[in-house]
């Protein structure tokens, strides 16, 4: 697959991702890091929680989404992020999830204050092995146009 | 300090986080397994784009300042994420930047549908050594009740 720049994009367009695994070590290892409270970081500790059992962080679960996202996509020159909104987490990721994202191009225009780059908006929907949906977000990115 | 139940948060609160140092080795690890990106990834290629050198996944950023809020508000079951809203990176995060979070506490309820729980929504900015926002965002999440 050739790499894209914003005149490849339309909206409309959807892609879907490889898949993603989440082994119960990475998503402790996540917590540890970043986000360190206790139904991301003990497996038994967690069986007590609201949760009843261990679950990814949900900073963990959007970054497994951007990997997914930029290897999707393959942008020549990459994708720089404005902003995100309604990001939400409607069902946790526990281990040995397997992890997919679906991306819809909602809109694409020129940048008003960056000649050489459009910017699009897309909405991520990221869904576990049973197609439940784990993540959506509406985001909003700058993408190079291609040099003529 | 003593950990936090929502009983212990009200409208107007606000919070100071300690600070966090980002190596610019740490950008680099991040981005090779969750935003591989050159202008995440080398420093030499970095310079000839639109950042004019390294900088961070804004994913980075946000789960850095997850870790500052979760230590701030040192919440005594856990805070457990229900989304965000207006998430923007206005400036970028450089290797060697030392960031910090304030967070605001915008407001408190109790949940309609868990007993035990309340909703806070708040406001989390992360600024960095020169307080230059590098990140804003409304979140809400549910917080565990104190136990009678």
């Amino acid at each position: 697959m050739s790499a894209r720049y914003f005149e490849d994009l339309k909206a409309g367009d959807t892609f879907e991702s490889e898949t993603f695994d989440v082994p119960g070590k990475e998503i402790i290892e996540f917590a540890e890091r970043f986000d360190p409270q206790k139904f991301h970081l003990h497996p038994q500790t967690a069986e007590r929680s609201i949760f009843k059992g261990l679950v990814a962080s949900g900073w963990h679960t959007a970054a497994i989404t951007m990997r997914l996202f930029v290897r999707t996509l393959n942008f020549a020159e990459g994708a720089i992020g404005l902003g995100v909104d309604e990001l939400r987490w409607p069902a946790a990721v526990r281990p040995n999830d397997v992890l997919r994202v679906k991306v819809e191009i909602v809109e694409t225009r020129l940048s008003n204050s960056k000649p050489g780059f459009g910017v699009i908006r897309l909405r991520n929907v990221t869904t576990n092995q049973r197609g439940e949906v784990v993540q959506s977000m509406f985001a909003h990115a700058l993408i190079p146009r291609r040099r003529n």
